[in-house]
């Protein structure tokens, strides 16, 4: 089987490291010469709406699937006209888009932050009326890792923040003085099947996770599982899904979700009995869908900017090294650990060790 | 870094899949054009004993190691001299032959069975006056799989036994009624430091491996550990070693040892909290080693000729497929599946339904 990729970076990568032990195959479309899961794969080297690669694509790949959400919306279509894709192109749509995202949670009672559309500056003053300071104003489209985000203070930030928005469509919703951030990754095969994951507590600092720990037996696993479960439902999903909430006071609210695997499901690979990753391809192959139970304690932590020194890492006890073969740059992931162990003192000794050693090649 | 290998089939295979994540890139030269590893590395198309391609090959690898032994001699001491080769070309020369062995092993008061070399039928009918029936011949090179062995049952099997050697140099052993097959897996870093998998028992059958079991806690796993680090430190060794034995009423009695990744560390994958594909890798870039330590209860089951069904398998709980993407040809292992539990019942339960699978797509 040939399992066709919307994109070449880690996520693409570590989805064929994963797949190649299930005997399959990939063809990778990106447009970058040197995206760093190509080698794993077939690279089609072109634009992700270049039309004649996208045929070349559907015609190849037995089942086409994305590392990487923010495709136009009518690449998913004409994949899905010519070939079975995974997840299907609503679900793309909706995660694609701040504001469509928020309703379908909204109408399916998925508690959020408060949230409010926003077109000009005007309407980001009315809507200030509305939401409480501090608030956050994001674009609708193309945000991640903290792109395309700007916290308002005061309504003395509100002309700034717009200018920086560059005229794009928006949303502002309420900062919400969040205990923990958690996220919850889930697969669902095309029969329904959905295994959850342990739930992860997650850190980011400047929009960038840094660090996931796996939560076993947290007491809000229950309620993250029916939220990820009416959300997957709706959409009618197929593969790995990741929900990522806040916790405020015991009550989760949604602020997004991935229709792909997740930097904070990284852990599975070898925290859970099967990895995110190779529960995505099973889910998207209608194969039987892997345990996701836990194996003891595990925790990940990116490295962002600089290249960790290999033998520093592999000298911590119960660190697994993850590099992705990405040439550093400010700001961007060049590789994760993995730390798992039977015990969580262990464990906690481990990380900090290991966040060390992050902190000391972050850049960013 | 760039890691070279000699031979481009499944332990290539699993050694890239284990290296991708340390950030390794990996380049193997295989004479075969559809060797299974070679969609994970650059392929060098020929012969072993090519010159032009074995220059390209150390020019182009910070290390060379193998997933095949059965190289000329003069092709390993070649490499030593322009690269870094790891195992070194002793440890090759070694291993190549069951003669040299069989005395290197003796030498280090490491007991084998009873054997003597053999170069036509006249020192076989003499050997066979001081060695019991039953006994086995076995050319003294290129044997692998119970390939080049004959079983000799009286003096009337002689004569026809030797013609099937086809005058190759010869050895002829005992056969010794063993109570287990077990064999030791090890990794020796430059430096010395070596580190120990929980012995596996093996089930062959028409000499093939069929089924692996990891024995955390075996009462013979210290004389293991001596033997193996007796034969490791005598050829200074660096990689992975794994030492095949026979357990005779608790004695321990060397076979053979293969000087690299072994299909009866298969398990140690999932089943180890580092794979033996990874400390093989760790060693020979002079990384520290990963603790071998293992997780849970662990066997592994090949599938031998006839690939089985995915979804079989996935089915099957704590099953781990590793399918090598090798078309299946009789008597071919095409790939294996580990099982790990914590529940050593559990365990038992899913190996009786994954050897029943295996079996009903062998072909040999």
């Amino acid at each position: 089987m040939i399992i066709g990729i919307l994109g070449g970076g880690q996520l693409a990568r570590m989805l064929a490291l994963a797949g190649y032990p299930l005997g399959l195959q990939f063809i990778l479309l990106d447009p970058s010469a040197d995206a760093c899961g190509i080698g794993l794969g077939e690279h089609l080297h072109g634009a992700y709406d270049d039309q004649q690669l996208l045929a070349r694509l559907a015609e190849k790949a037995d089942v086409v699937t994305y590392e990487f959400e923010n495709v136009p919306a009518d690449v998913a279509t004409f994949l899905a006209s010519h070939t079975r894709v995974y997840p299907n192109p609503k679900a793309l749509a909706v995660a694609q888009d701040r504001l469509l995202e928020k309703n379908f949670l909204q109408h399916l009672d998925i508690p959020t932050p408060k949230f409010l559309p926003v077109t000009d500056l005007t309407e980001l003053q009315q809507a200030m009326q509305e939401i409480p300071y501090p608030a956050i104003l994001k674009s609708r489209t193309m945000g991640y890792d903290g792109k395309g985000q700007v916290l308002l203070k005061s309504a003395r930030d509100l002309p700034d923040a717009w200018r920086k928005m560059h005229g794009v469509l928006a949303i502002v919703e309420s900062f919400v003085p969040f205990q923990r951030e958690v996220s919850i990754i889930a697969a669902r095969s095309p029969s329904g099947e959905i295994a959850y994951y342990p739930l992860s507590e997650n850190q980011h600092a400047g929009g960038i996770l840094r660090v996931s720990e796996c939560l076993a037996n947290d007491h809000l696993q229950q309620r993250a599982e029916d939220y990820v479960t009416w959300l997957m439902e709706a959409l009618d999903y197929v593969g790995v899904l990741a929900l990522e909430l806040f916790d405020v006071d015991g009550h989760l609210l949604a602020n997004e979700f991935a229709p792909r695997v997740h930097n904070s499901g990284h852990w599975t690979i070898e925290g859970a009995e099967t990895s995110q990753f190779e529960n995505h391809l099973r889910a998207i192959l209608d194969l039987p869908l892997g345990s996701t139970a836990p194996r003891g304690h595990a925790a990940m932590v990116n490295f962002i900017g600089g290249q960790p020194n290999t033998g520093q890492i592999l000298a911590i006890d119960h660190a697994h090294l993850h590099l992705y073969g990405k040439v550093p740059r400010k700001g961007r992931k060049v590789g994760h650990a993995t730390l798992r162990s039977d015990d969580s003192a262990q464990l906690d000794s481990a990380l900090k060790k290991l966040v060390a050693v992050a902190n000391s090649v972050d850049d960013s």
